[in-house]
């Protein structure tokens, strides 16, 4: 099977509080090592990590690289495939100019939230979109979630993950795992 | 829309490490609660968390309390929701009893595992017994999976998760996620 444009990042700022006030979130070790090991499962071609403070990007760049050049990686080579797909930057934009120079072109900006929009597009439409080869790169807020004035200005909303019940707390890791099975995984299972 | 009769273990005896030996791991918080959040997403009627170990299960035991009966609950009420499906037990079989005296019949044991087998099940045949109410025990194994030994006990192995490529190396917690997506999330996406 060939691999779609897919670019995946996890955003630290600008993202909300459970007060709904833009913060700039912290960096866990776990986000980093899951979300890397499905990103690799799915073939995504690079995941960015955004943050703009910078004790934040030395304590991300510090564990990438326990595992991809230090000896995490000579233990763990399977954890060392997954977590050199990491880029830590600063910003969105930062992400998008990467992967405007490796496609040619910009990306198209998904946001991911648990909550509805009503102007969310289905999975089967970002489905098509990769199918035809339009480089995508998929937004997902840690924290209580992307900024509304954010989400305002990315190109298209993906519809939230809904499960048998109202409830939609997910983890960010368990969110991005279900949303790159629903775009990229098997559809005849 | 109904919700299953489908519950799911989070098994850390007997489970093998990096050289195929038997092992009991180490209950880790976080598997607590993004696998307790998947389940209250999708309906999952009880967590069970299993381990032989008298000292795991006090930690298990403790970290539930904060967030059921402590302080963690009342900041955070939609986690108290979700870590009170988990329910610690010493083994599988206590797992079993348990969903049998709910049910009046004992579940069918469903193993999840990352390698395939020869006669393992996809996942639309699961979907099937689900939906004609067949009360189903889904067992994911932490550390490098469940023992030989014990999967030739169950009923049925589920297909492993694959996604666009050869790695396959998720995290539990995304495996968890990703496999009740495909057995009770929406289809039609």
């Amino acid at each position: 099977m060939s691999t779609p444009a897919l670019d995946i990042a996890l955003v630290h700022h600008p993202v909300v509080n459970r007060d709904g006030e833009a913060i700039a979130s912290a960096v866990t070790n776990l986000d980093l090592h899951d979300i890397a090991r499905a990103a690799k499962t799915y073939g995504v071609v690079r995941y960015y990590v955004v943050t703009p403070l910078e004790d934040q990007q030395k304590l991300a760049q510090k564990i990438v690289g326990h595992w991809t050049q230090g000896r995490g990686g000579r233990v763990n080579p399977d954890r060392k495939e997954a977590l050199e797909l990491i880029r830590v930057v600063d910003s969105v934009e930062q992400a998008i100019d990467r992967i405007e120079k490796r496609c040619g072109r910009p990306p198209k900006t998904i946001a991911t939230c648990a909550a509805g929009r009503p102007y969310s597009i289905g999975y089967s439409r970002l489905r098509a979109m990769l199918d035809k080869g339009t480089p995508c790169l998929l937004l997902f807020g840690t924290a209580w979630g992307l900024s509304n004035a954010f989400i305002e200005g990315v190109d298209c909303v993906l519809d939230p993950v809904r499960g048998r019940t109202p409830y939609n707390h997910l983890s960010v890791r368990s969110a991005v795992s279900i949303v790159l099975d629903r775009l990229v995984g098997e559809r005849d299972i």
